[in-house]
């Protein structure tokens, strides 16, 4: 295999052989997804990094990658300090870095299908301000010198049927027609993958993890579709369930039939399409709009919302006969964080429902559970010690729905520390707290986190992630546009107002570096309440995600009446539904695991 | 006296007269203040709105005003419909209104010395996206027609000693060349009221309520001053105190002052900088920077919380003499909100020390303690009645502090309602959540907000205002950039991170219309907190304000152990605290109010 130091240095003749004097390598894809298909791990294939979120810039004599406090840890681990620097983001940027790097004069290259147009415009302001220049490429630069690069998945892409969907692709079609007539448009352009996905009700293998198929989409105001997307993907099933009013076309189609808009009134989404898209779309009129799918997208219609319960109560199961087995076989030494990983996939696939995991599994023993999005590998993999803590953050695909689920637990056979009680119950009381909010309809997420931490800040504590994300429907597992965070640091989404049928995860954590890491978290239903005299509309959650939390974790003295009510409550209902999927020593260990606390 | 129509008719004369086809009336001054001389108060007089807040845009066939949720009741007893309209912020704004209702081609004036340049910039581009413009007066047309205009306050202007302000003129000049030099700026223009008064350790008498002199500052990179006042208002004490390095002139050498920057690097604040400063400064380099006063003016120095809380303890006695003559005098009848504000007023005075009230007297009676911002006027002067709510909100200014505080009551000789219990206890189970809450340093207040809220929204309730503002030292009540408040709706300040030294008030509320008022406000210090085990900064809140809160309102069912604590120690300090300056008859009513619950 070729050293990352090597693929730096072909990387750095090629941009000379094209003048640059810099490129800038982010993880993306033409759609701008948080997870990209092999064939667009470029960041990964220079560095090393196995993260899913950051970047790097390549200059003549220096480089940087730049990642969140998720990958902190991480990012020492895999990348050699000595060709990269490490640098933090939301602290510093690319865009930063390049303005204290870059000499006066320099060319830095990106690549405007990788990149939001308002990245774009930033990073050429602050390269502008130095005497630099941002510059579009012909084509990325490591693609000319990654020599083994996977091509596109080839796999298929199906229809998903109305009976998951709850609503057809014509009335979805009909309902950006009028929203297209309401803003004043000819046609939004869709490009995020799961936007399309959801418009269509189609669904593809070309991301891993998430069920979307490489395309783009032309809507128009008389409600027909350009679909672009690589013919051999297109099965007459899919061509029969699309119908006349969606033409399909190759992927090559994009753009000119973007350049074909110019006089038209365009809406674009400049956080979902790539600056590429703009640079098409020149002679048109453009709407920056957030694209119209992604809130009817987010908000779980009832035919979704009962996929969900289905779906995660099957999945609970799952982690339930998972959890009796580590219960066994974690205390007497011998499993890994690779063992237990195949063990909860073997059991989710018992399930002979699933279709994937939404996303890699996070298992995590002992130290690297304090890595918040750790990824195991063959390297990595770390015995799960007798006497630790475990975390496993993990979730599957199904047709009826999305599931995102982490338990953390302790491995006996001796009692935990005081301490891992203590940091265990705050985070299981901000977990309580959010699972229980009530809140007028439209609290944007970002109001609601300080609910999640107020128990760890009470000692001092706190976690370097949000608390809550969205969750597709049989599509990605972090979908916009609403999310649980805190509203510094470029948390996008706090400030969307929560609305009826959306679904977050509420995962508050702790994580202590080099020892341990917890993290509870279930998915969370936002459903209006009936509530006597209010005055006004207001909501809570539903709980959807059901599986027992370890009671031998829990200071039980740490908690309120109304939370133990909680704990019992939801433990009960646990039992109630997970009981008839279980039977024999799975179902035993389920009573006792949810008996009142 | 002529009427508002007469006032309007005139208005609408001027504007003809002057080619304009509108005009836009601002609560505001040169300084962009909160509360403003009376000179300025040009909304009042034209409309006859009492509120501190508010604007009216007046076309040559109809006219509208614009309030907050604050004053949606107020408004519609002060302001005739059959002349205004009335509009909702931030719902709409005057430009919004503007956009829908302004003619293509029509000629909105503004007064360039009243508005702050972005709000200019946006109501520019409103305006030209309907085919119609904004233009700066000269002079401003109300003035024109205003014939007994009161002229701006010849007050004079004095010292204010170090023993109050624990930093001298001179350190305050020398930390602001620092930051010009950090900023690599020549200059920087200082325009808010409170902004020169704190740079300078200089007060006034030209605004209500608020201690401060009309004047403009502009600081130099080598730590001189420019000082623009009225000459009358200079006497040898100040002059002796200001020293050289302040040169002192009269106010009309601002704009030439402004004028000869031209080709420097100026650093000025568009939040509190007016356009017209703007566009006398169109030859320099303008650095839009937050005025270098503004955070070390929030951050309290030891010097200046010590006189707080030796503000707090005296203004608490006086509330508590006034809240005992209440308990006796209101249940017979016969007292009214201006009696009970004038007996409020006379407690303070009695400690031989206020210098003025922080604020009008929020004085409401039964359903006026409902509208939040209420101002009792003769006309809406409404009896006490025996067995209702009794709200008062109430501030003084002392040489070493200024002090903000809000007490409702249940006035006898019945026990109150249930259902205003119920709200109580609600309202105060936030105020303590507030009062307790423990965050990392440098937590938005934003984030704090919905602690106070969680309650009531339990119960399907809320209240539309913001929760905290934070508190000058013998300044402006209202003293920015921190604010604990809801994140949407144009609250500025919820992003500001808190820090030791910021004071702010913790004031919850819950408001029926047309029936009651409740809030209960203290105000409350950011301290850095001493926690073993800490894993970063961490703050609290020390709690500066004590006067008994009516232990008769409170349901003591709803609170938790730990909040009955807080109750029971927060009125053991305050009796503590308060004893010695009270007796006889007011120190047995104290004693029984702070009483254990």
């Amino acid at each position: 295999m070729q050293t990352h130091e090597a693929r730096l240095d072909a990387l750095r003749a090629e941009l000379a052989r094209r003048g640059l004097d810099g490129f800038i390598v982010p993880i993306s894809d033409e759609h701008m997804s948080e997870y990209v298909g092999a064939y667009a791990q470029r960041l990964g294939w220079l560095t090393g990094f196995g993260g899913s979120a950051g970047s790097a810039v390549v200059l003549k004599d220096k480089a940087a990658i730049f990642v969140d406090g998720r990958y902190t840890l991480q990012v020492r681990e895999q990348v050699d300090s000595r060709l990269y620097e490490y640098q933090s983001v939301p602290q510093t940027s690319p865009a930063a870095w390049l303005g204290a790097n870059a000499a006066a004069g320099a060319r830095i290259g990106y690549d405007a299908w990788l990149h939001a147009k308002p990245w774009a415009e930033a990073a050429e302001a602050a390269l502008r301000s130095v005497g630099a220049s941002l510059v579009p490429v012909d084509g990325n630069p490591i693609d000319a010198v990654w020599q083994d690069q996977p091509a596109p998945s080839p796999a298929v892409a199906v229809p998903h049927e109305d009976r998951y969907t709850g609503q057809s692709v014509a009335e979805k079609r009909a309902a950006v027609a009028e929203w297209l007539a309401d803003k004043g448009a000819d046609a939004a352009v869709v490009t995020a993958l799961d936007s399309v996905a959801w418009l269509l009700n189609m669904r593809g293998a070309d991301v891993d993890h998430t069920p979307v198929a490489l395309s783009f989409v032309v809507a128009h105001a008389d409600g027909t579709v350009d679909l672009f997307i690589a013919p051999e993907k297109v099965t007459p099933a899919l061509t029969a369930h699309l119908g006349n009013a969606v033409r399909v076309q190759d992927r090559a189609g994009f753009v000119p039939a973007l350049q074909a808009l110019a006089g038209k009134t365009v809406a674009v989404d400049p956080e979902r399409a790539v600056a590429a898209v703009f640079h098409a779309l020149e002679g048109a009129k453009v709407l920056r709009l957030t694209d119209p799918t992604v809130l009817p997208k987010a908000q779980k219609n009832p035919v979704e919302q009962a996929g969900h319960r289905a779906a995660q109560a099957r999945d609970g199961a799952a982690v339930s006969r998972f959890l009796h087995w580590l219960s066994i076989a974690a205390p007497k030494g011998g499993e890994t964080e690779l063992s237990a990983a195949a063990q909860l996939l073997a059991e989710r696939e018992k399930t002979g429902l699933l279709r994937d995991l939404s996303f890699n599994t996070i298992s995590g023993a002992g130290p690297n559970g304090a890595s918040p999005h750790y990824s195991v590998t063959e390297q990595s993999n770390r015995a799960i010690e007798p006497n630790s803590v475990y975390l496993v953050d993990s979730g599957g695909q199904y047709l009826d729905g999305t599931t995102d689920i982490t338990r953390t637990v302790w491995v006996g056979p001796d009692a935990p520390p005081a301490e891992v009680k203590d940091r265990f119950t705050r985070v299981l009381k901000g977990h309580i707290a959010i699972d229980q909010a009530v809140f007028p309809v439209g609290t944007p997420g970002g109001a609601l986190d300080s609910f999640a931490r107020q128990f760890l800040w009470a000692a001092g504590l706190d976690y370097a992630h949000g608390t809550g994300h969205g969750v597709g429907s049989f599509l990605a597992v972090h979908e916009g546009p609403q999310r649980i965070a805190k509203a510094s640091g470029g948390q996008a989404g706090t400030g969307q107002g929560l609305l009826p049928g959306m679904i977050l995860s509420n995962e508050p954590g702790y994580y202590k570096a080099g020892d341990y890491g917890i993290r509870i978290e279930n998915l969370i239903l936002v459903e209006e309440r009936t509530i006597a005299g209010a005055e006004g509309t207001f909501c809570g959650f539903e709980t959807l995600t059901f599986a027992p939390i370890d009671r031998t974790l829990v200071e039980v003295d740490l908690l309120t009446p109304a939370e133990r009510g909680w704990w019992n409550n939801y433990h009960a209902r646990t039992e109630a539904l997970l009981a008839p999927q279980l039977d024999g020593a799975d179902l035993e260990w389920l009573r006792t695991a949810c008996a009142p606390l």
